[in-house]
C-alpha cells in the first residue's frame, strides 16, 4: 500500500516530536496554520492529528485544539527503576556502589588505589606550602583553560612520550569524565553511533546514555580492539572511538603497534574521530604505543587525569587536541561550568608532579603492584579463577570464573556481606561477559574480600 | 500549490538530519529500501534526493549514492565567527575577557570580589588544617553526593532562611554553574524553550545555547520579573523559568514577595520548573522572599554556590530539589564527572564556612559594599551615568548611559586601555540594553576604570 499524505504528515510531526521541536504539553500547529505550511488541505491535518491521538502521540482539549502528550518524553532517565537484579549490568552499578559504600566496605569493584598506597605526605606537603601562596591563588577564577603551571607540567609530559603539543593544544577540565563529556557535548548529537571497546570501561556507556547516543560495542582482544569486528562497525558511520590504549580498562591489555597503526588508517579512511583515554599512563613500567602520539592529535584527542597515582580527592583532568577542537570546548567549558578546575587544585597538583618524590612514589607503586597482581593471581587459583591475560602493570586483573557461573549473581550475594564486586557485564555493551569480573588487586588485602568471593561461589 | 509526496518526503530528509539521526557524511538509505518504508515509487525518491542535492544538504558520489553533505552541522558552535564587533553581545564576552585577561587588566566588568576583599587569611589557616586531615580525604572521592560535612553545613544555612531540607534533598556541584547545567540536561531537551530574566545573568544564556534551546527573555522590573510579560511567556510553554531572587544579577533589584507568590501561582498553573540562583545570598544585608522558600522545594530547584564571598578558586555548588530530581542528578553527575566536587574543597569550605570569623567577614563585606556602592554611584554621576536602582546589597551596579550612548563601543574602546566592561546587551535577550552597563563596584577603584570609561564616552 502506498503512503497517504496523511501518512506523510503523522511522519513529520513525529519526527518533530522526537527530536522535541514540539515538547510534550506543547498546543500542536493550529490546522489551518499547519495545513498552509505543509500545502495540504486542512482535512488532511485533521486526519493526521486524529490518528496520532488515537496512538497517544497527541491528545486533544476539549475546545482548545491538540497538545503533545506529556507521556512522550519524560526527564532524562539514565538507569531503569527496576529491581536489584536489573541494577546489576546496569553501568551505574560500581560507580555508585563504590562511591556511596558503606562504612568498613572491602571494594576490589573498585577503580583507585586504597589511600595508604597514594602520596599522601606529599599532598599534605603541598597543602602547606600552597597555604603561604598569594591571595590570587586563593580566591580568583583560573585562566579559561587551566593553570599555567599545570598545562606547562603536562607540555613537559607529552614531550617525553614523544607528543609535541603546544599551550593551545591542551586545556584543563573538573575530571576526566567531564573531559569526555565535554568532548562528546562538541562532537556528538542525539542518534549519533560511538564505538567503545567490549569489555570497556562502564561509565564511557553510562556517560554515553546522557548523551542519548547508540553505543556499538567492538571486541576487545589481548592486543587492541579486533580489527575485522572494528572494520565491520564503521559501515553504521560512526562518529567518534572511545578506548584507553594503555593499560586497557577493565583487562589490562596492551595496544600493539600494529593495530594502532591499522586503526588509525581506518580512522582516516572514515572520517572517525578518536578519543584516548589515557588515565593510567603512570602504571605503566614501560611506554606502549599511543594513537594520539601516532597521529599528532589530529583525529585523536588524549584525554586524562590524576586520580589513579595522585589522588581523586583533588579532581582534575585534561583534553590535548586541535587547537580548534580546544578553542571551542573552552567556550563549552566555560557556559557550563564557568571555567575549569580550581587553582587550588592545580597548584597542589603541580606541586606534587614536580616535586622530587613522585618518581619515587610512581616507582614503588610499579614493583608494589606487580607484587599484588602475583598474589592475587595465586589467590583466586584454587576457586577456578584465572586472569585472561597478565597485564604488565596497573592494579586490575580481568578474570574468568569456572564455567556456569554468573558474576552478576556472585557480586549480588557478595554485597550482603559488604564486599564490593565489579561483575563483568558492567564492562560489556553485548552482555557477553558473565563469567568475567574485574579485580583491583589493591583492594584484596583485606580477607573478608576472598571468604565473601568463595561463600558466594558455594552458594 | 499542494505539497508533492516528494515534499514531504524532503520534509522527512530534512528532519532526520537536522536531529542527526542522519549525521554529515552518512550515505543516505539505498533508494529501493527508502522507498519501500516510505510506501512510495523509487522515482519519488531519486527526486528527492535530486532536489535536496540541489540544496546542498546531501550530495552525489560518482558511483556509491547520496551523502549527507558535511556542512549541514558542524561541530556545536557556540560562538559566532565574527568580527570583534559581533563578539560586543555576545554571552561569551564577558567571562571570556574576564577569565582570561591581560596582566594589569582593570576590570569593572568582571562577577567578583578582588583578592584582597576575600577571606585569604581563613582559607590559609583551612589549608594548614587540612594537611593535618586524614589520608582517605586528601586521596579519595567524595560520596556521589558530596561531602556530608558541607551538606549538613548547607542544611544549616537553609533551617536559617526557614528552608527545610533533608540530605536526600541536596547534592554538591563542580561549580553553580555545573549545578544549572545538569539541572538542563536533566529536564531540557533540544527546541524546549526556557524563560530568562531580560536583564539577566550572560551565562544563562551562554549555557542555555549549548542546550540547543530556544530562550525568551522577561523583562525585569525593580520588584521582578514583568508578571503580565511573563504570563504572556507561558503561552509557549516553557519547561524552565531560571532567575537570581537575592540581588538580581545585573540589576541589583530584589524580588517582591507579592511577585514572589504571583510567580509561584502561575508556574502551578502552567507546571513550569523554576531554578532560583542563590549565589548571591551571603552579600544581602537583610533577607528578601525566596521561591524556593515559598515553594518548600517542590517545583523550585535552588542552586548556589561559594565564589562570591568566599572563593572562586575553590570550585563548588550544590543544588537543592526534590529528592526523586536530585537522585537522578546524582547518577547524571556521576556519569559526566564521575562525582562531584574534590573533598579537599569541601572540606576546605566547610572549615571556612563553619569558622567564627565568616560571620564577620560577611558583615565587614557588607559596610565595605555600601561605602563602595555609594562611592562609584557619585564617581559616575558627573559623566550623566545613574544607577537604574540602588541595591540593597551586592556588588553590581546597573547603570543607564546618556541618550545616544551605546556601552557596546564603549566596552570595546575601553579593552584597548586593557580596562574590561560588561555592556548592557550581553545580558540582554532582547539587545535593548545598549544604553546600559553592569559596574562591579569593588574593581573601580584603580584611577584608570573611570579615565577609560570618560575617554571611551568623549570619543
Amino acid at each position: 500500500m502506498a503512503a497517504t499524505k496523511t501518512d506523510m504528515l503523522m511522519q513529520v510531526l513525529r519526527d518533530r516530536i522526537a527530536r522535541r521541536a514540539l515538547g510534550p504539553g506543547d498546543r500542536m500547529p493550529s490546522i489551518r496554520r499547519f495545513a498552509e505550511q505543509m500545502k495540504v488541505s486542512p482535512s488532511t491535518v485533521v486526519e493526521a492529528y486524529d490518528r496520532l491521538a488515537a496512538e497517544g502521540v497527541i491528545s486533544a482539549k476539549r475546545g482548545s485544539g491538540f497538545y503533545v502528550s506529556n507521556s512522550n518524553l519524560p526527564p532524562m532517565k539514565l538507569t531503569p527503576a527496576g529491581s536489584p537484579q536489573t541494577r546489576n549490568v546496569d553501568p551505574f552499578w560500581v560507580s555508585r556502589q563504590s562511591l556511596d559504600a558503606q562504612p568498613g566496605a572491602v571494594q576490589p569493584g573498585c577503580g583507585w588505589l586504597p589511600e595508604d598506597w597514594m602520596p599522601h605526605e606529599a599532598m599534605r606537603k603541598g597543602l602547606r606550602t600552597l597555604a603561604k601562596s598569594d591571595a590570587a591563588t586563593l580566591t580568583n577564577y583560573a585562566p579559561a583553560r587551566g593553570s599555567l603551571v599545570l598545562r606547562r607540567c603536562l607540555l613537559g609530559r607529552f614531550a617525553e612520550e614523544s607528543l609535541s603539543a603546544t599551550p593551545e593544544h591542551l586545556m584543563l577540565t573538573a575530571s576526566a569524565s567531564q573531559a569526555l563529556d565535554l568532548i562528546c557535548r562538541l562532537l556528538l548529537r542525539p542518534g549519533d553511533t560511538v564505538l567503545v571497546d567490549d569489555p570497556g570501561y562502564f561509565n564511557f556507556r553510562a556517560l554515553l546514555r546522557a548523551h542519548q547516543v547508540n553505543v556499538i560495542g567492538v571486541p576487545y582482544t589481548r592486543e587492541g580492539p579486533d580489527l575485522a569486528a572494528f572494520e565491520a562497525a564503521l559501515a553504521g558511520a560512526p562518529r567518534l572511538y572511545i578506548t584507553n590504549s594503555a593499560l586497557h580498562n577493565p583487562t589490562g591489555a596492551t595496544l600493539s603497534p600494529q593495530i594502532a597503526h591499522r586503526l588509525l588508517a581506518l580512522a582516516a579512511a572514515h572520517e572517525l574521530t578518536i578519543v584516548e583515554d589515557d588515565t593510567f599512563v603512570d602504571l605503566e613500567p614501560e611506554p606502549s604505543p599511543r594513537l594520539a602520539v601516532l597521529d599528532g592529535l589530529n583525529r585523536v584527542l588524549k584525554i586524562g587525569g590524576f586520580s589513579k597515582t595522585l589522588s581523586a580527592s583533588v579532581r582534575c583532568g585534561y583534553i590535548a587536541g586541535r587547537a580548534d577542537w580546544i578553542e571551542a570546548l573552552v567556550d563549552l567549558q566555560v557556559a557550563t561550568s564557568f571555567g575549569g578546575p580550581s587553582p587550588v587544585a592545580t597548584e597542589l597538583l603541580a606541586h606534587v608532579l614536580t616535586g622530587g618524590g613522585y618518581r619515587k612514589h610512581i616507582a614503588e607503586l610499579h614493583r608494589r603492584l606487580a607484587g599484588a597482581r602475583k598474589a592475587v593471581a595465586a589467590q583466586l587459583a584454587p576457586l577456578g579463577i584465572t586472569p585472561w591475560t597478565l597485564p604488565r602493570g596497573g592494579f586490575y586483573l580481568w578474570c574468568r570464573f569456572p564455567e556456569g557461573t554468573d558474576t552478576g549473581d556472585i557480586a549480588q550475594r557478595a554485597m550482603e556481606d559488604n564486599v564490593m564486586l565489579a561483575p563483568g557485564n558492567v564492562f560489556s555493551p553485548s552482555q557477553s561477559a558473565t563469567r568475567f569480573m574485574r579485580f583491583n588487586v589493591t583492594q584484596m588485602s583485606d580477607p573478608r574480600a576472598h571468604e565473601a568471593l568463595a561463600k558466594a561461589m558455594a552458594a
